[in-house]
């Protein structure tokens, strides 16, 4: 019988969220049904509600930095039991057989893999919808385990904002010895700073305003650098190996590549669009360096970071609301007045 | 003793190059003194020539694709004798003690390597030129040994052009089961082509041309594409692991990003610049793409390339010349009108 779920949807891209009744399907032999507790909240979500993609059909139900705790599983679901926290993250399924799938890379899947909100079930073709909602049904491959003892408010955004940061310190091989910087500090450059301090790097924050620094070392930077002062950018010349992007708006990436390192990367985590101003290939070609970008990451490395943060105590900074606080959170989300992400609370739901 | 040298020279930015009397140094115990056979003609020779860059001084001799005999070498000096056939190409010094000097990767020295024509000799301070002479002075570290039977006027390319492609094969590990694709078929791009298919890849050529599918199969391409076709770009959508970019001056990167695939590269190794049309990140961020730059290659890969070259048959395609025909040369250089190469004679010197 399908579940009858209550969430908080856009109906517009203009109107607020509000209470919305739906249904999730019926659970399948492979699916993990999942009491939500908490759910993150991602610029993604906003840019959703608002279309400001132009993809999104309405209503739309955003979230997808959710954990909870299984209620019940499938008859095939064998890594899960009723009771065991676990978080779901920003897909719900792939194509599960192309290279990139094979992988635990479902992210890059060939075939593109399911949104967990807006997105489209591979079998039933019905609408997916997010985590800003009491109840949520996952196939087990893209449920995760939350480690024993972990913040349960603090983990909704490793799932996105976590994990996005997580994979490209990985895939280019952040460790000890590694000099990392982190550009900007949101709900992702917070992530970015603790994930390589704890993986062993010297760790940089670039930020445009003044006033950070305290935070900034709290969370693991060893130096800050204001991108606006030319004499403190000099000073970084030729430093990193790697630079996590995380400003999600256009910004000049020209002042960055001059502070990489030969066979350093700049990697984008947060912006897609054009590069304006123009990005200058002069430093990429004398000193092979690299602009890349990176999207979220698989289940396998999800669990990774998950696993890895639970050794070493991290999770997110945290402000946590009630579900009807949501439109003003989206609000001061725009003039990132957050630290570092807002988590709905979905018993709230219930008051 | 200063050693009496003659070379051709341009005077001035608007000068034709014309023949020029000028000094190498009394050779040190570390020099070897070549007589210089050939000499490729490579686009930054003209550009060099022409201050198209503005940092030339005048005189200036260009060439960086010089192959010649050993005719004395100082006392230091033991992996050369008089008679070995040998190669200089666009360096003929570095700090020798940073990073990527220790690795051999000289062009990357983090004081700056010294050009072989248009640099300043780190000890005496005189001006560095290049190899449109009839003989040089080089430090041994600099000096590229010849393999035994290679054709001498067809591996002087090797030096710029063959070297230039080599590089980004061999550090993003192109080998047998790589799909390569090359951009542009000039001086680099047909030993672009000639490389990544003795290195085992499958390779496609992107050209905008028509009319060079004989010759890109002849030189090693699998495939042709045609870039201003959108069905055949359509076609190698997520096809390349690597993407070398050969094209010289300003263009579009757009179209080519979709044909990469999950974590595959474009690598510029011909244009310094902006990048215009605007760099969109979409794709770079969907699929974990990068753009890169390479430059030329340090001597630890430029022997190792000239090796390969040796076992495999491979030297570049010429059109030998006399020096006196450089500035016609020049000019047919910029209509794209060469198979592939020029190679100075410099016997003609003589002449
Ligand atoms: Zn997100
Ligand atoms: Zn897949
Ligand atoms: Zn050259
Ligand atoms: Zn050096």
């Amino acid at each position: 019988m399908p579940l009858n779920t209550l969430g908080y949807a856009a109906q517009s891209a203009t109107s607020d969220l509000a209470p919305f009744r739906f249904e999730r399907r019926d659970p399948r032999p492979d699916d993990v049904v999942i009491d939500i507790l908490y759910c993150g909240v991602c610029h993604s979500d906003l840019h959703t509600a608002r279309n400001d993609w132009g993809w999104t059909s309405y209503p739309i139900v955003p979230g997808h930095e959710i954990i909870g705790r299984v209620r019940e599983v499938g008859a095939q679901v064998t890594r899960f039991k009723t009771g065991d926290a676990v978080g779901v993250g920003c897909m719900v399924d792939s194509c599960r057989h192309c290279k990139p799938c094979d992988k635990g890379e479902e992210q890059y899947c060939k075939e593109g893999s399911t949104f967990t909100y807006g997105g489209q079930d591979r079998h039933d073709h019905t609408p997916t919808q997010g985590g800003y909602s009491d109840q949520i049904v996952v196939s087990d491959r893209f449920v995760l385990k939350v480690p024993e003892g972990m913040d349960l408010k603090g983990a909704a955004p490793l799932l996105c904002a976590g994990i996005t940061t997580w994979s490209p310190l990985r895939h280019w091989k952040v460790g000890k010895g590694s000099q990392v910087a982190v550009v900007g500090l949101g709900g992702l450059g917070h992530m970015g700073l603790k994930l390589a301090k704890a993986l062993g790097a010297e760790v940089t924050l670039f930020t445009r305003s003044k006033g950070k620094e305290a935070d900034a070392r709290r969370l693991g930077a060893d130096h800050i650098v204001l991108s606006t002062d030319p004499a403190q950018m000099a000073a970084v010349s030729d430093r990193f190996d790697l630079i996590v992007d995380t400003v999600p708006y256009i910004h000049d990436l020209n002042p960055y590549l001059p502070s990489l390192t030969t066979d350093g990367t700049l990697v984008l985590v947060g912006y897609l669009g054009g590069l304006e101003p123009l990005l200058n290939t002069t430093p990429m070609v004398l000193g092979r360096k690299s602009v890349a970008g990176s999207l979220i990451g698989g289940t396998k490395e999800t669990q990774e970071m998950l696993d890895f943060c639970g050794e070493h105590g991290i999770v997110s900074d945290v402000e946590v609301i009630g579900v009807q606080e949501i439109n003003a959170a989206y609000g001061r989300l725009l003039k990132s007045d957050v630290k570092y992400r807002f988590v709905l609370d979905l018993a709230s739901l219930k008051g």
